[in-house]
C-alpha cells in the first residue's frame, strides 16, 4: 500500500512536470514567433518642441505616443515653454546628455540648432525633424506639411463650395514662407483650373483676429459679391468668421480656414466656417517614432555611415492635409 | 503513515497546480505585452511592377519582404513581364479579384491605371504607389525619388571630386521628366554654389552605351580639360566608363553615374566610375509594406473616408539618395 502511494506520487509528479514543461516551452516558441516589431520599455524616445503648451502639438504627441505603445517603448515630452531659441537649446543639451534612444525635434531656428543636432547624431543619437525643418543639419529625415499642396487642396475645396465660380480672396501673413506657399498653391490652382473663379485680393491679416475681421469688412464693401475667403491661419480665421456672422447674406460667404484649434472647430460646427485644412500632425509624431525606432534598432537599409552620404530613411515626408467639415469635425476635438 | 502520504500527494499536487497556473498566466500576460506591431501570416500583400525581371526591382522587393518578415505577414511579387500597359492592367485585375491585404504598385501609365487603382480603393483594398506615380489616382501615398534632389546630390559629390573647379558635362535623356529633373538639380547647384565650376554641355546619350560613349569622345575633343561627367542613367554610364578607359589621362575624368546595376558597381570597384547615385529602393518597398499594413489594420489617424478628402498616411515620400563609392560598393551587390 505504501509502495503504491509512492508510485502514485512519482507518476503524478512526472505528469505535472511534463505538463508544465510542455506549456513553458510552448510559451517560449510563441514569444519568439509573435514578437513582431517590438522594442523595450526601457528605450526612451523624446519629442522636443517650442511653445510646448500649444494645442497644436497635442496631436503630434498623440501620434508619437501611439507609435510607442504599438512598439512597446517609452516616450517623453519636452520643449521650450516660450518661443525662445536659447531655452530650446538648453533643453536639447540636457536631453542629449541623457543619451535617449532617439529625438524628434521641431526646430525653432535652423541655424542655431544645426550644430546641436549634428552633435547628437555624431554621438550616435538618432534625430529626426518634424513640422519645422533644419535643412542643413545631419538629421535623418523631415516630416511636415507641404504648404503649397495645402493651398492647392484649399482651392479645390473652395471650387467645390462655390460651384467653381465667383470672386474669392485670401487673408494671410505676407512674407512668412509657409503662408506665402499656401497662398501661391491656392492662387495657382484657381488660375490654372477654374477660369470662372478669380482671386481678387490677397490681404494681410497679421495673424490677428481683429485685424483679419477688419480686412473682411473692407473686402465685403469693395466686393459685395465675394463668394469665398481662404484664411491661411487659425487666429485670423475666427476673426473672419466673426465678420461673416455680423453681416448675414442670402448667399453665405464660404470660409476656409487652417488648422484645428477649438475656436475654428466650433465655427465649423455652427456652420460659420465651411472647412479647415488639418495638417497631418498625428502622422508627424507617429512616423517620427517609427523612424527613430528603426534607426535605434539598426533596421534601416542602408545603415547610417559617419560620412553621412547615405539616406537610411526617407529624407522628406509630406504628411498631407485633411479637409475638416461639419461631417467629420467631431473627430478633431483633442481627446 | 497512509494518511501522511495522502497529505503529501495533496500538498504536492496543489503546489504543482499553483506553479503551473502561475506560469501559464504569466505566459498569457507576456503574449499580450510582447505582441508589438504584428499581423497574421494569412495576410497577403502584393507588389506589382512592370518589366518585372529588371535588376532594379530586386531591392524594392527585398524591402517589401523585410517589412513583411518583421510584421509576420506574407508577400507576393507580380508584374507585367514586358513594358506593356495592357499586361500590367490584366495582372492588376487578377490581383484585385483575390482581395489581397494591400497592393504596392509601380504604375507604368498613370492615365490607364488610375481607374483600376480607384476601383481597388473603392473595394476597400489599400493601394500605395512606389517609384512611378499616378498622381490623379486615389492611392494613399507615393514613395519615390525626388529626381531634382538627386541631381543636387550628384553636383555636391562632383564638386568634392573636382576640388570645386573646372568644366563638367551631363549626359542624359532630354525630354524625359525624371532625367530633366536630375539635370536641372545638377545644373542649378553648380551654378548657384560653385562659381569656379561650369556645365559646358548637356548631351543626349539616348540611354545607350554606344551613343553615350561616342558623345564622351566628342566632348573630350571639344573640351580636353573636362574635369567630370554626370550621366543620369546606368546604361549610358557604363558607355562613359568605357570611353574614359580608352583615353587614359594624367588627371582622370571623374564620372558620376546613376543606379546600381552590376556593370556600374564593377566600374566603381575598379575605379573607372567615381560614384553612383543609389535610389532608396529598399525604403520604397519597406515603407510601402508598412503603410499598407497600417491601412489594413485600421491603425491610421485619420481613418480613410469614402469621400477621400483626408490623408490617412504621408502623401508623398522622398525616399532619398545614397552616394555609392569604392568604400561602400560591396553593400550594393544584390544579395
Amino acid at each position: 500500500m505504501k509502495k503504491m502511494l509512492l508510485i502514485y506520487i512519482v507518476i503524478i509528479s512526472i505528469f505535472m512536470i511534463y505538463v508544465f514543461r510542455y506549456y513553458s516551452q510552448q510559451s517560449e516558441v510563441n514569444a519568439w514567433d509573435s514578437r513582431g516589431l517590438q522594442g523595450d520599455i526601457a528605450e526612451n524616445y523624446v519629442m522636443v518642441t517650442f511653445q510646448s503648451g500649444l494645442e497644436y502639438w497635442k496631436s503630434c504627441l498623440k501620434g508619437f505616443e501611439d507609435g510607442a505603445e504599438k512598439l512597446g517603448v517609452s516616450v517623453e515630452y519636452r520643449g521650450a515653454t516660450q518661443y525662445d531659441v536659447q531655452e530650446q537649446m538648453t533643453v536639447l543639451e540636457q536631453i542629449i546628455a541623457k543619451k535617449p534612444a532617439g529625438i524628434a525635434l521641431s526646430a525653432i531656428d535652423p541655424a542655431a540648432l544645426t550644430p546641436m543636432i549634428d552633435k547628437a547624431v555624431a554621438a550616435g543619437i538618432p534625430v529626426v525633424l518634424f513640422d519645422a525643418d533644419a535643412p542643413g543639419s545631419r538629421a535623418y529625415s523631415f516630416l511636415g506639411t507641404n504648404n503649397y499642396n495645402a493651398g492647392v487642396t484649399a482651392a479645390e475645396k473652395m471650387a467645390q463650395l462655390t460651384s467653381r465660380e465667383g470672386q474669392v480672396a485670401i487673408i494671410t501673413l505676407p512674407g512668412m514662407q509657409n503662408h506665402d506657399e499656401r497662398t501661391k498653391g491656392f492662387e495657382d490652382t484657381v488660375h490654372e483650373r477654374y477660369p470662372a473663379m478669380k482671386v481678387v485680393k490677397v490681404a494681410d491679416g497679421k495673424g490677428d483676429a481683429r485685424v483679419s475681421r477688419h480686412e473682411v469688412e473692407k473686402l465685403l464693401k469693395a466686393y459685395p459679391d465675394l463668394a469665398g475667403i481662404f484664411v491661411t491661419e487659425a487666429t485670423g480665421g475666427t476673426g473672419v468668421g466673426e465678420a461673416a456672422k455680423a453681416v448675414p447674406r442670402s448667399n453665405p460667404l464660404k470660409i476656409i480656414s487652417f488648422d484645428t484649434n477649438k475656436g475654428t472647430l466650433d465655427m465649423i460646427g455652427d456652420g460659420t466656417i465651411s472647412a479647415t485644412m488639418a495638417q497631418g500632425t498625428w502622422n508627424m509624431g507617429y512616423w517620427s517614432l517609427q523612424y527613430l525606432f528603426h534607426l535605434h534598432h539598426g533596421l534601416t537599409v542602408p545603415a547610417p555611415t559617419s560620412a553621412g552620404e547615405v539616406s537610411p530613411l526617407p529624407v522628406r515626408v509630406d504628411t498631407g492635409i485633411s479637409v475638416v467639415t461639419r461631417e467629420n469635425v467631431a473627430d478633431y476635438y483633442a481627446k
